[in-house]
């Protein structure tokens, strides 16, 4: 019997209507022939209650007992998904992480998988029933307590769950109807892709798309889960949504395939740096130890008459996110001040944007960055800082500019037409 | 180390106030030198609100899927129970069900405890943990699955672990602060009791006293666990509360312990009945079919002349929940209309209640229905049935001299003073 995994997000099992709703989706897939295993979410704001009262209990708290308490939200939408499918005529039953198991490592809430056996699970679809309700989220770990997995950890059951099975494919049902050339907010000419490639939807995941986790996108490329992105809340049929997929799925991809952005960016100079073997480390650990998020490093060279001389100085550009500026200042302060780098200034501008091009077609097509950087000085858009990738293209420029640069490039690379 | 076992119940953790308040309670035992077993039910309204959504979803709802949803709310209680713990500087760790195991039978929702194996715990004691914050109400089932023992679950949890575990002692904390002679509310010479025995404890549970389940009073009695009935709200000592205990332990107990009272009664009356053998049978199966919970019973001999002759007529009277009145009648009506019974006229009286005394002291003391029936009489309210057992008289009296009844009886057996 081919099988499905089918996930649901919070919002999508809100209340017991959505979860009927949701439940009216799985009945679907089991009248088109297939096994299905659903993942659940908690229902919404239940998971954000259960972490507030961890957190009033005890800040620095035991996350084995941080994992007890909000892995319980997940069980409770998984039994009622359960109920509501018998109800419904479709033979169903709950399962809880540990009565799976799903083995996870130790390292409670921000576990691994280990490993999902079969067995329990199959042997109830060989007794007949077609719908195995698991509680996404959550697992057991060595020594037999519950672990969770870290936000988006149901994203993540689903894929391994479809990787464990065998599935013909993971369909993640959230609250948008699929993955979009661009924010739809930004432009009207912002199309639904019909399919993207694991590598883009990577890329577009971390620029700051907020449908996918990273992490279960990563999961399902190394194990090649076909992902579908579709909407809970409007009817969908065989065809709804985006397909994440194998690169080989898509005949024909576009040189680009979507247009991110990122606003709250901040640009940090440092002027002056002495330019010696090492200096990146010497700069960049402080700022990782402080816990810094740095994205783009841009290193200019400052005097024309350089050379391998020692001696010679440096300019040193990075952004970070604008709500880490403070720290990475004080970072780079103290740094200086304990001799372990020396620099003249630090210019920080904190009214900067990122917007990104992705597509997997760079990689085969020369260009692209001409192009875009075309679009861009068509609308007298200066460009701050770049940065390249395989498959992607990212400038860093003045943020009252962010709507209209990610509406030059959706149009110089024609991403309105399918 | 000597163990004890702490039962708070849900509003004794209804807030994570509450939770602080009972973790303090049991904070000073683990300095005075216990280990502690604690048991906690859900925060109150939680089970509620999960059984609903239940309801809601299926009607004639799977139990096991029903014990996986509404046992969720004893696990978040365990884990933050455990957490306040740790953060008071006690070393603590939450447990449920299946982690234990608590092993019980496959009967959802009204799960029988089979054994409940100490390894584990045993174990974390000798790592040095003080506390084991136990869930109550649920177990795990020979299948692997969820159980949940029914209403009332959470105290016999406790008693069950004080038994398993040797306790010295279980202590029950709830929102009244001891078992009392009589409702304070009737009259407020109504003592606490220090001490009072399983048997009395039993028959006063079961004439409706709300402080403990029946059934965890005959597991205590079973495996002479010494139970305590506390409150969660006072500040507690050694000497707090009731001791519900062995008589051995009762040095000197009154003939009679205390009065209690069951308000909403009816008496049904069937009017010659033909008396023959099998027709108590003939009369109360289809009651019991009926879901009818018959409690008093009185066979009135109607005809002087009977002697051992078929053929003769008697009258029966019994007594149930007023609100059973209309399902007895129509089975009552349904087995003669059947020919399976046969009466002249059913006769009903909603006004009733029942008054009860009850003691050990009973056993070896006798008058005392004399004694009753005399303090009734001075007061001239009439009885209209009466059943006895061993160490219980109750009648049945018109309603309106219910809390005079009482009141008159707590008097004429000197209850006030202790």
């Amino acid at each position: 019997m081919p099988l499905l995994v089918m996930k649901f997000g919070g919002t999508s099992v809100a209340d017991l209507e959505r979860i009927r709703n949701a439940a009216q989706k799985v009945q679907r897939e089991v009248e088109r022939g297939f096994d299905i295993i659903v993942i659940v979410s908690a229902m919404s704001g239940r998971t954000n209650e259960l972490v507030g009262w961890v957190e009033q209990t005890s800040p620095l708290f035991d996350a084995r007992e941080y994992d007890a308490v909000v892995s319980s939200g997940e069980n409770v939408t998984a039994g009622l998904m359960a109920l509501t499918l018998q109800e419904m005529g479709v033979p169903a039953r709950s399962w809880q992480g540990w009565q799976v198991p799903i083995n996870t490592t130790d390292a409670h809430s921000a576990a691994r998988f280990v490993e999902i056996p079969r067995d329990n699970i199959d042997r109830k679809f060989q007794e007949g029933f077609k719908v195995a309700v698991v509680a996404g989220f959550q697992g057991i770990g060595p020594d037999g307590r519950i672990t969770t997995l870290g936000r988006g950890g149901s994203d993540t059951t689903a894929v391994a769950f479809a990787a464990a099975f065998g599935a013909e494919r993971c369909d993640i049902y959230t609250d948008v109807d699929g993955i979009y050339t661009t924010d739809p907010r930004i432009t009207s000419k912002a199309r639904k892709l019909e399919k993207i490639a694991f590598e883009e939807m990577l890329e577009l995941a971390s620029l700051g798309a907020k449908v996918l986790q990273t992490r279960s996108v990563e999961l399902a490329m190394r194990y090649k889960v076909r992902l579908r992105v579709l909407s809970s809340f409007e009817d969908t049929d065989e065809n709804s949504g985006t397909l994440v997929c194998d690169e080989d799925e898509i005949m024909e991809s576009k040189v680009v395939n979507g247009v991110a952005y990122s606003r709250e960016e901040a640009k940090i100079t440092l002027v002056t740096v002495e330019d010696r073997p090492g200096i990146s480390a010497a700069i960049f650990a402080p700022l990782a130890d402080a816990g810094v998020n740095v994205d783009m490093i841009v290193q200019n060279i400052s005097e024309k008459d350089v050379g391998d001389r020692p001696g010679s100085v440096t300019d040193m550009t990075f952004s970070v996110p604008v709500n880490q500026v403070e720290r990475a200042k004080r970072a780079m302060e103290e740094a200086r001040a304990s001799g372990h780098i020396s620099y003249d200034e630090l210019i920080v501008d904190t009214e900067t944007a990122k917007v990104s091009v992705v597509g997997i077609g760079m990689r085969s097509h020369t260009g692209v960055a001409a192009r875009m950087f075309k679009a861009l000085a068509d609308e007298n858009i200066n460009i701050k800082v770049i940065a390249t990738s395989e498959i992607k293209i990212s400038v860093l420029i003045d943020r009252k500019y962010m709507e209209l640069a990610v509406q030059a490039l959706h149009d110089a690379f024609g991403l309105e037409a399918a």
